[in-house]
């Protein structure tokens, strides 16, 4: 009987121990994935509406590359407005009946609603990102940083790293084949190839330049994660200065 | 000039050739890839939204396997009312502020709008493929007539083949691997193996089943293509006799 109380307390103390794990970066690790999966769905759907919407007018598709553009302008504007914008009388798409277009203009309307979700999960990511690692999102931005929680797994792996591995992260695939057989130059920086800084500085300072990064974001993940004080404005002062003498 | 009299005559006779070319089974081919990636979209975010929604209450997410039921329940009904459905009083999963239980909210909304789009397409499907091809459907339903379309890439190639290659679509792969080593069997059926009456026969009959479908929707094809009358009874009742025989 009381193997059977201890039994029970131990499950009690496991699932409010399971509760306690959730924590703020484990919803910015999933909203990450989801803003991803969110694109992915958006794009093969917006590839389908474009091949069945060039049935019935193709030079419309041709005009507008964007995909949410596109969807917006066909569901907004009837085949005509859109081809007397392009100047075009002979059109080279079928007529088509009401309910085959309708049937397109649905899908049309799926898509402009993923493309809007997916903008409001990007804003939920910012607030978040602010909140939980300020620091961090002062340097690297939403995006960048989210990605970082999101391959380390979470802040607390992340604010674990040294600096290097920070600079790498993302990079796992070349790493590895450099390391396999040594012809292959090691990479230079992973994720952190999509900052902005990086694309200001010189092709042959690259490597210096997500170096510093690198350092600037690994002391920014631990004083998130210890919740020390703001630093953000010092350590992204110190990055822009870094990339102006390497430019 | 009257060398650019002619070609400008020659554009118009394509430009009018190009759209006369887009019939009912082009849609039909559209309209069944779309369904396709529609149903993989859905998947793709049905699998995002159990995994960020089994955070905060895992126990429901595990009790409901179907995604579709799973993204109505939970934007439905609360947290606690899923959890007394299933008598479970200590749950898991964490507690979470309303923005963050709003994002996945969200998520569930789009995914059940997917799911009610590739519902609303499959209708659309239903009602072009009764009537562009009512004999074919009569003998194949819906799902199965409008992929022998879009494998066959229009009903005019799907009318002009031999009843044998009709029993294969869908099985090219397993045809050549046999055909390149003679190792393999050849393939009995390829996308007819989903039609009902296979599976009421034999095992070893299916290939003969699968041999007078392939004959009869070889016929209907060039009934429908050539808008012949309506003999669909009689072939739906032939194959059911047939797989009655061979059971």
């Amino acid at each position: 009987m009381d193997l059977q109380k201890l039994r029970e307390k131990a499950i009690r103390v496991v699932r409010a121990k399971l509760r306690e794990s959730v924590r703020e970066d484990t919803l910015i690790v999933q909203t990450v994935s989801g803003i991803d999966e969110l694109e992915k769905a958006a794009n093969l759907l917006s590839k389908r509406l474009r091949e069945w919407y060039e049935l019935y007018n193709p030079e419309t598709s041709r005009a507008i590359s964007d995909h949410e553009m596109f969807a917006k302008s066909i569901s907004s504007k009837s085949k005509k407005e859109l081809l007397n914008e392009l100047k075009i009388k002979d059109s080279m798409g079928a007529e088509l009946k009401k309910e085959d277009t309708d049937a397109i203009m649905n899908l049309a309307e799926e898509v402009k609603s993923i493309f809007a979700l997916k903008h409001s999960q990007e804003k939920y990511l910012e607030v978040s990102m602010k909140k939980t690692c300020p620091n961090v999102t002062a340097i690297t931005g939403t995006q960048i940083g989210a990605k970082l929680i999101s391959l380390a797994g979470s802040l607390e792996r992340l604010s674990s790293f040294p600096a290097s591995t920070v600079q790498l992260l993302g990079a796992e695939k070349a790493l590895f084949r450099h390391l396999r057989n040594k012809r292959n130059l090691p990479p230079k920086y992973g994720i952190l190839h999509e900052h902005t800084l990086l694309s200001k500085v010189s092709p042959r300072n690259k490597g210096k330049m997500a170096r510093t990064l690198a350092d600037k974001i690994s002391i920014a993940a631990k004083v998130d994660y210890f919740k020390g004080k703001y630093i953000g404005k010092e350590l992204s002062a110190q990055v822009e200065q870094k990339a102006k003498e390497l430019r």
